[in-house]
């Protein structure tokens, strides 16, 4: 059947101070633009061209996007945008310094905020200056969809919709979707793709700027678990320096 | 009803060069670039807020229109894309010379290329190097929809089903909806909108990267006929610099 890119999105800005982001809006950093110029030029080295782009409502993502397509020349592609792939809200987190949250709060409550799957962070106060309500973008959210905290399963949840009646009906007529989204809401598609245990996600983590494919057969489950990065070896080195986030 | 933001991109390499452009898909110049940025701050400033954006297939129009949405901070807008919002198919002329097409053919000939409503230039032979007969891009375009010249009739012709069943339906629901696309696409739009005789519409010109605005009544029709551009004086010696083009 169809083929899935999954991309996530360069270095942002605020990945580089080490803050918490989730939902705030920030730009990518010279580092992450060039890294999506770089999965760019993958893809068309290895002749993946995508039929269709999906992405998040946030920027670090939307650019991301079309400065691969830029370099891939297909700037042209139709383009859709959910918040659905938005990346997990971190609630009260939400621009907090991620070292001293950890000196802060302890290992032991960072790991949980950070990798447990169903305890979501302390919600975002709707005054707080990094919160999203008043966000025009959201409008069309009902006050009951929209977030003020997450964890992976309220991620997995809220993108599943989207995987099911979005992207499967192209996969299901062959044609190559493209996703760039963010660390979270990607590991939730991966979960699901690769029938991860919600124990066994916690250890999973997904580089920025480096394609992911997957060949999905006629029940879209793929017919390479764990999918194929197009660049394996800088793959393996930055699933590491993600590993090591927050760590001084 | 609805809000409508025209939007022609700004300033190309083959503008500045003084080429024939039409369907080939050159980037927008330092200047054009520019000329968006300037766009996004208009819009910005005018409090005019698009709620989705359309554009054509070509790399001048989308790259505007993400400038422009950039600046006003609107990157997360849904976008919509069609060939039917593409510049006119300039034929054989595409790739060629204005100035030197003028001197070649004579100031009738090339101003009956450049104005005709009905004449269009000689087709582009399919093996010609500023063709699109392959373009992977219009792959879902059957041959009796392909251009391989188009007069601006040609170009109103296909232009109108998009304004139709993609437009129109938002309008109708009040939205702000912006067009990014071309000199004579956008001047089909104009014609329809303001009911411009194929005669008077040769005289009118729409100028680079200024949001041209209009609101429209319940018959979709302007209720401030000839629309208001966001920067009228801008608008004003724009108009003058591109009814100059190909004049030495």
């Amino acid at each position: 059947m169809g083929t899935l890119v999954l991309l996530r999105h360069g270095e942002s800005v605020w990945n580089a101070k080490g803050l918490f982001t989730g939902w705030v809006d920030v730009e990518l950093s010279p580092t992450g633009k060039e890294e999506a110029r770089r999965g760019g030029e993958l893809l068309k080295e290895a002749g993946v061209t995508p039929d269709i782009l999906h992405t998040s409502l946030l920027k670090r993502a939307i650019h991301t996007a079309q400065i691969v397509l830029d370099a891939a020349d297909l700037h042209w592609l139709p383009v859709q945008r959910s918040w659905r792939l938005n990346e997990r809200h971190y609630g009260a987190l939400q621009g907090k310094d991620k070292a001293q949250t950890r000196e802060e709060y302890g290992e032991e409550q960072f790991m949980i905020w950070r990798r447990s799957y169903d305890t979501p962070p302390p919600p975002i106060a709707d005054d707080d200056p990094w919160s999203q309500a008043g966000d025009t973008r959201y409008n069309e959210l009902p006050p009951e969809l929209m977030p003020r905290t997450e964890c992976l399963k309220d991620v997995l949840e809220r993108t599943l919709p989207y995987w099911y009646d979005q992207i499967v009906p192209d996969l299901a007529v062959g044609k190559t979707v493209m996703v760039a989204a963010h660390g979270n809401s990607l590991r939730a598609l991966v979960k699901h793709l690769d029938g991860i245990s919600d124990t066994d996600i916690a250890g999973l983590n997904i580089p920025t700027g480096i394609p992911l494919v997957y060949e999905l057969d006629e029940r879209f489950e793929p017919t390479n678990p764990g999918g194929t990065y197009l660049d394996p070896k800088a793959a393996e080195a930055a699933i590491q320096a993600v590993a090591n986030q927050g760590k001084k």
